[in-house]
């Protein structure tokens, strides 16, 4: 039975969160917003997809994605599948698409959409949630899909068979313990650089009444702002939980190195983005200067390439993998396998819209077949927005409960997607 | 006298190169394409900027130039100069777009594109082309110029004023020199992937007669017939004429590594784009391994921090400045500063559809003013689509005559606008 592609559509979704000072923090304010991407097929399937954005550009992602879908429309999964990494190339190494990133920006989001819902569609044909589909494949076929140009000074075919190999070991029993107790998150809902003290602490206290052990805030305003909300949110979740900060890249090498010295007090566990993310080599001289405090970034690091620098140069204590950022589930993989190899943690970067839903497989799929361990492994939470999707996140005193239903949990709800259908939809009129 | 920025318009001008395998690498097959800005003004000025793409997808550069305008559109030139970085930053870390990049590819591109217009009228209102309009500004005002956040651990204000005032010392003198015997430069002409044997054979005399002692060819294809390729042209130009090699990206960090093992017989002076450009320290490992051949790269370095970090691995013996990759002017004064700083020569990138247009000045600026020497100096000249310009590159022997009319030489003719406007002109219909 052989499933072709037949159409993409894209959708241009916007949630006006900016409003609301969600989501704010050193250097965005955003409309939480998907590029959303259905292919149509001639089966019973559609596939789900999308990039997130800010709001204003949205129709720019959009745009790619129409540029880059007649690389998709009229194959079938099949053909897709049997050799992943020339569909892959066709969208990232388009001769005259190329040129808009090369593998970055806009049209390597795009790239990401259309691939991910690929890849949904893969696995609501398979009948399995994208982890266990994942999980589940030969380790050959794993190998297969992953693109290694650019990338085999760090990790070669032959070191992702020996990962994958190695995670088919204990992977049963790894499951069983996460259908019983979850996925470990943290929550970044408790300290936006919108929110007053006030509110900060009195969110602080609900989510660690909630179960919550880990907990994220904003830092990159004032310093002496940064360091009093910090001394709060210690002081409400006593000395054993974990306190992350996200400077959002404000800071220049040398200031977050002296930042970092001024909150070290409160005993950060990481700091995330705390400069320019395509800084390796400043990354490195802060992962140094600031140890035994973690370097965590990744969510806006453009492709496989940044990330093996940032192992190969020792620059980070935590892998913040996102899902759309770069090209899609393949790309991801390369990243995931990479991590192991280096043995650094991956932490998926989650929160926007949609990105909670879609890393939870990510995570789980690490955990079963790749880094095969919990310590120091989270996923992001933030509760926002999941009420829009058919499969939103579940989750149980602070940990994410394994998704089951077919897919890449990324299919938004029909009525979702018609009222904030930007400029169109009723929440835009 | 104010002058008011009152529209802006944006063109999605194509040209059909791809046909003709001009342009044709390892990895791009183009239709040479500009993402054309006109700004309109109250008075009797237009702003011309452009970005360069590769033709499918030029329409996205477009919308992402509309995505921007709003940061333009109603201010004055005044305003505009009396506040630079501020007004960069409108554009490049506008709190919803700058999730877009941050900083690189599409979004980037067309901050660029926008930037460089407002700089182009700003040279036409003073009467000066614009690197004269640059050479003679005051050092304060062209620090001002300069956005240093990112980089302040690479170059600092003092660093910058400390280069350009020592720039201003004998000046003249080369001003002098470079009337009279115009701007070095080389040719890539001759050696696109898509040419025969013979037609690269015939093109390189051809050029060598012309009086080219520099030339460029491209590499990447199978190293058997790059290196046949190379020894066709090293037999050309004789022992003494340059003779560098481009990559376009195509090989992994070590394969870069083995294959200047073989083409290091023909001598070549630089190798460019050996790998993945976001691979600083891949880079730096060429270069360690190749010397004395230089690594170059530089065309889709996509802003200062990737550049910062080139330098500061010294994984680069040559820097290749883009004039609409990254923010535009203000982004490269950072970068023309950077190489100063270092102390490795700058040789812009051009080609394309209007980069030698674009690019000269940038060369000639930097002459007078911050790098102050020819040696290693040579701006990139190919053959193509200037009859499109209004005020197009004009060479001799081998070398740039200087520019003299006012503003940035990115004003395309009215007539070729209308005729390869995408999809409604004739050339396309």
């Amino acid at each position: 039975m052989v499933t072709t592609i037949t159409d993409l559509a894209v959708h241009d979704v916007r949630f006006p969160t900016a409003a609301a000072g969600d989501g704010s923090d050193a250097i965005n304010r955003g409309d939480y917003s998907a590029t959303y991407v259905e292919l149509v097929t001639d089966g019973p399937h559609t596939g789900a997809g999308f990039t997130f954005t800010n709001g204003r550009g949205n129709e720019i992602t959009c745009a790619a994605v129409r540029a880059l879908a007649h690389h998709v429309v009229g194959r079938t999964v099949e053909e897709i599948f049997a050799a992943p990494v020339a569909f892959w190339r066709s969208l990232s190494a388009d001769v005259q698409l190329r040129w808009l990133g090369p593998e970055k920006g806009v049209i390597h989001m795009a790239t990401g959409a259309i691939v991910n819902a690929v890849w949904d569609l893969r696995a609501k044909l398979d009948g399995k949630p994208l982890w266990r589909l994942l999980a589940e494949l030969p380790t050959e076929e794993l190998v297969r899909c992953v693109d290694f140009h650019h990338i085999t000074d760090a990790l070669t075919p032959d070191d992702a068979t020996a990962i994958l190999d190695k995670g088919l070991i204990g992977s049963q029993e790894r499951l069983a313990e996460l259908r019983e107790a979850g996925f470990p998150s943290y929550t970044t809902s408790v300290g936006w650089l919108g929110y007053p003290d006030d509110k900060v602490r009195a969110l602080t206290r609900q989510a660690y009444a909630e179960g919550w052990r880990a907990m994220k805030m904003k830092v990159g305003g004032a310093i002496e702002d940064d360091v009093r909300r910090a001394r709060i949110i210690r002081e409400e979740i006593g000395p054993d939980a974990l306190l992350m900060m996200d400077a959002n890249q404000v800071w220049d090498v040398d200031e977050a190195i002296a930042n970092m010295g001024l909150l070290a007090e409160v005993r950060p566990y990481w700091i995330e983005e705390p400069t320019h993310a395509d800084d390796v080599l400043g990354h490195a001289r802060i992962q140094r200067a600031v140890s035994p405090i973690r370097v965590a970034t990744g969510e806006v690091a453009a492709n496989r390439v940044i990330f093996k620098q940032l192992l190969q140069a020792e620059a980070i204590g935590v892998m913040q993998i996102d899902a759309c950022r770069v090209g899609g589930v393949n790309e991801v993989l390369a990243e995931i396998l990479m991590a192991a190899k280096f043995g650094v943690p991956v932490c998926p970067h989650a929160g926007g819209v949609g990105l909670c839903e879609y890393v939870q497989h990510l995570a789980i799929f690490d955990y079963l077949r790749v880094g095969t361990s919990l310590d120091g492994r989270m996923v992001e939470y933030v509760d926002h927005l999941h009420e829009h999707f058919v499969d939103p996140v579940r989750t149980r005193d602070g940990r994410y409960l394994l998704p089951e239903r077919p897919g890449y949990s990324a299919t938004m709800r029909p009525e979702s997607i018609a009222e904030f259908s930007f400029p169109d939809g009723p929440a835009w009129r």
